[in-house]
């Protein structure tokens, strides 16, 4: 994603009550944001935030975490917010911290059109390598479950080898999304901006 | 693959001596076929043979066998044959009953262009279902290795998960065969076909 300064974001995002602060309070708790037993799904690389706002919205007894490591991507999801939504919190924080963050509380991880560090030294960026994975494990309440979606070939590719080769069960593939049927499918910018491009968006859903 | 009836077919093959019978004599000792000591690659539903005659002509040091069920098709292969090739035989059979021919003595199974079998109900006639994967178990010599190649997403799909749950390790993928580098790739009929049809042609080594 390009990114661009955008004046007084960091100033709206310390003010939101949507985005959360003080994380280490929650840590193991993190229900008592939302005052509640609901799951917990969080979205890490939530970008601009259209598919963890709707699936708020459409999922009110789910709850909803948003992560995004840059204000100025960040404050375009707050943007979006015009209703109280009661399931929905966003954090900002790299993703490289985030077992420091949860502990044995969440039950869904969605990963969407993350970032594909094409470089093979950049590999264990890549929110679906090893070491990510490896950082997941303790996130987990119980089952653990993570849904992918991209439209990087590369990183699929990559991706389905890392699960595979960390035990992940696999429950279901599509290689071409829009050619199957989508249901209750909710898009990224990203996706839907690539799917009209004519590239196939590729998912996954595993769990262990 | 649409079939017809190929008169004299069946005396052809019965004549050649590029189709093995007798198969039960060779169980656990098909080297003998060859005399050598070569590794033992084969291809099961080769079709009208062209993937594994290229192959069976690069590489001297591999010894192939194609297996095919119908008659009418396994004609053509031997109608491409112009000169011996020392290291390459053909059988006539139902790949369901493999286990019954092979005994740890086969290194690497190739899978091109295999018919999906598209209804649920047929699925356990897929090539790359548990009930085959169980069936290759006993083939292999040591380490076992399937080679996929396919135009047909949802069997690709499926064959992911497939391989996923029976502890195949994903050595490598493809989505996009023609994208990437393919190296040495030889084609099958089927592929060059579909490959100029615009299809993405995927592709996925394991091995166990």
């Amino acid at each position: 994603m390009r990114l661009k300064f955008v004046p007084g974001a960091h100033e709206a995002i310390e003010a939101s009550e949507m985005v959360l602060k003080d994380l280490e309070t929650y840590r193991g708790n993190f229900k008592s944001v939302f005052k509640n037993e609901f799951p917990i799904h969080i979205e890490i690389g939530m970008g601009k935030g259209s598919f963890i706002i709707e699936m708020a919205k459409r999922n009110p007894n789910i709850n909803f975490i948003g992560i995004e490591k840059y204000d100025s991507v960040l404050i375009r999801a707050l943007e979006k917010i015009e209703e109280d939504i009661p399931n929905l919190r966003f954090i900002r924080m790299d993703a490289t911290s985030i077992d420091q963050i949860f502990y044995k509380e969440i039950d869904v991880i969605y990963l969407n059109f993350s970032d594909p560090w094409p470089k093979t030294k950049h590999a264990h960026r890549r929110l679906s390598s090893p070491i990510f994975l490896k950082r997941y494990d303790t996130l987990f309440k119980d089952k653990k479950e993570i849904i992918m979606k991209t439209d990087n070939r590369k990183l699929f590719e990559y991706s389905l080898i890392s699960f595979n080769e960390y035990g992940y069960h696999f429950e279901e593939i599509s290689l071409d999304l829009y050619n199957d049927d989508i249901g209750d499918n909710v898009a990224t910018e990203y996706e839907t901006k690539f799917h009209n491009l004519g590239f196939p968006i590729y998912k996954i859903k595993i769990s262990k």
